[in-house]
């Protein structure tokens, strides 16, 4: 197969080198059980609280507030879970297009506990509408009730960013819990957690050239919660489970040189995506954007005009040996496309394609996929 | 730091050097999400459904009911947790000395659900008393009520097997669920699940030389459960989340090396166990062992006769380079000590040690071992 063209780097990213080299020495000789208690144990167990301390502090929060999952799916699950079961949170506030690891497991948790949740509204452009949260959240809490509060930081498809400053302190007012999925943006953006006054955050790994099957899970300090799996006493009792040593110690380094690098880098790709949405303006007449100006700087995305054959467009990408998405890449089992695009009420006028960048991805790249869709739509216009 | 004598396989294993080699093609090039409809995710897609049909294979099974985990403990929470929430289970049955990814699965759901939990009769070995679970298992079902049983197949600690097609035939007598954390005997027994009558079975891949993170759920073809994590459609809606690739293709690797090798590696490791307990028989008088003859081959629970200071044994061991645990290194956050040895009313008398073997272990090691345990207990006895 000839060199793929990566541009989905919102669903997975390569591993960097640097993280499988950091990695490698706890799949060899430091392969001990972290809660053993002797030497090589005990080494596995240095990796993994070093790897704590480090994540920590580039979030700016203390250790003991960080806990390992095996990814940002679990570590949504378990805040949505203790929020309604531990918390007392009787009313949940999430928005119609937020990922399915939050929005199924709002949806079972509230029917399984008898909770009723609203959906925040949305401007034109897929932003939440504060003034609606303000008026959900006085409303609820008003009449009684404990919000939880779940809106994720960047939007995976379209890439809309949230205010989570301004979040926060909405919460903080209507003392309502505050859950942000940030699998975009942790890695990507440089986070201070305290200040944001979130009380629980969720990352992945792989999002950002770090190893698939590991998460975080900020837990603000002042909660006592219940953990979603059972069992030994790992992670202070928190998250049982022997833990995955080398994805930890791959999800520390990930974060260390992404911050390290974050405005070299961001700069880097903010250019790439804005180049590409130049040229696309250029050569694709009536090309239009689902992602808002000041959107998350990995994802562009498109939306283009319907043509007798643009259902297409994804295969013959992919012919063309360019990697690319319609929406989520966790929705592709789910055949009713993307919710997030229905609710912005797109689906009926645009062939949504998902572009997302990372470091590794060149100018070149872009002129060739843009050369490529150029092509596409020249021959569908015959 | 010299050489470490590691003898405490059964709480993790090294990896197995050709497993990783069999991981890293998927943390380098074939990084891709299996959910993404393009040829980089087709090919992560291929690595997780190949390693799907191996593990089946192995354990006698079809592909479609092999679900990979983060992990055995999340395996087994799913088990509990689905048989109670899904499957009507109103009474569950299993033994005090099961692994705390069990018993406090299933204190927990017990509790939250009000359902009750009673306790399996054990002999003086710790093993199972069948004809107490057949007692059980016909008084709770006249009761009007459906039965989880959760027993695990091999002990952790002290090794004791259960008959797995035995209580498989009664749980199937008395229309009873059955659970089995296989934990410590996937990758080390031939297993024939569709045989053995069993509902659903937990393994995990560090348990055999295979990675940590990633563990499997069997769950029996005619089971309608839901999910313990929400989110995406991954393992055919059954665990959200991407999966694990390398940590899913390194398990299948580890399966099919340890069932390949499986005569000859079990009957070395059986031999080892049976030459240390030898040794130790002939130096270290009052010497006793919890293991029974017939026990899982791997482990060696040896109990050393209280002298003055022989509560600082383990130290002494691990200050001499060998690495060897007085339980499951799971409760190691939890000061009470053994549950297991509790049950089985040995903590009184003996000064518990686990020793567990894999195929790295040496005769010379074995010797090295008994020298400095001989050494200590002739030091103490001045």
């Amino acid at each position: 197969m000839k060199q793929a063209i990566y541009f989905d780097n919102a669903a997975t990213t390569p591993l960097d080198s640097e993280v499988l080299e950091a990695m490698l020495p706890f799949m060899k000789d430091t392969f001990g059980n972290p809660s053993s208690n002797y030497s090589v144990g005990r080494m596995a167990k240095l990796g993994v609280e070093t790897a704590r301390k480090n994540v920590a502090t580039l979030l700016g929060v203390a250790p003991a507030t960080i806990y390992f999952t095996s990814g940002g799916t679990e570590s949504n699950n378990t805040a949505i879970a203790s929020a309604v079961l531990d918390l007392g949170c009787t009313h949940i506030i999430t928005s119609p297009i937020e990922h399915h690891a939050v929005l199924h497991t709002v949806e079972y948790y509230c029917r399984a506990q008898q909770v009723p949740f609203s959906l925040v509204a949305l401007t034109p452009t897929g932003e939440v509408d504060y003034d609606n949260l303000e008026t959900q959240l006085k409303e609820v809490t008003a009449a009684g009730k404990k919000v939880l509060v779940s809106l994720m930081h960047a939007n995976n498809e379209i890439g809309t960013l949230l205010d989570i400053v301004r979040v926060g302190a909405l919460c903080k007012q209507y003392n309502a819990i505050f859950h942000s999925d940030c699998v975009q943006t942790v890695g990507h953006y440089p986070l201070n957690l305290l200040e944001s006054g979130v009380h629980f955050i969720s990352g992945a790994g792989h999002k950002f050239h770090g190893p698939k099957g590991v998460g975080i899970l900020y837990i603000h300090a002042g909660l006592q919660i219940e953990p979603l799996i059972y069992g030994g006493s790992q992670e202070r009792n928190m998250r049982a489970g022997t833990e995955n040593v080398y994805g930890i110690v791959g999800f520390a380094k990930a974060l260390e040189l992404a911050m390290n690098a974050y405005e070299k880098e961001s700069q880097y790709i903010a250019r790439l995506k804005a180049y590409m949405k130049q040229k696309l303006q250029e050569v694709i007449p009536g090309v239009g954007f689902n992602s808002p100006d000041n959107s998350l700087y990995t994802v562009l995305s498109v939306c283009f005009p319907k043509t007798p054959n643009s259902g297409s467009l994804l295969l013959e990408l992919d012919m063309a040996g360019i990697c690319v998405s319609g929406g989520s890449a966790c929705s592709s089992g789910d055949n009713s496309g993307s919710h997030v695009i229905r609710a912005l009420q797109k689906n009926e006028v645009c062939n949504t394609i998902r572009f997302s960048f990372s470091k590794y991805n060149t100018k070149a790249e872009v002129d060739k996929v843009v050369g490529v869709l150029e092509e596409l739509f020249s021959l569908q216009e015959i």
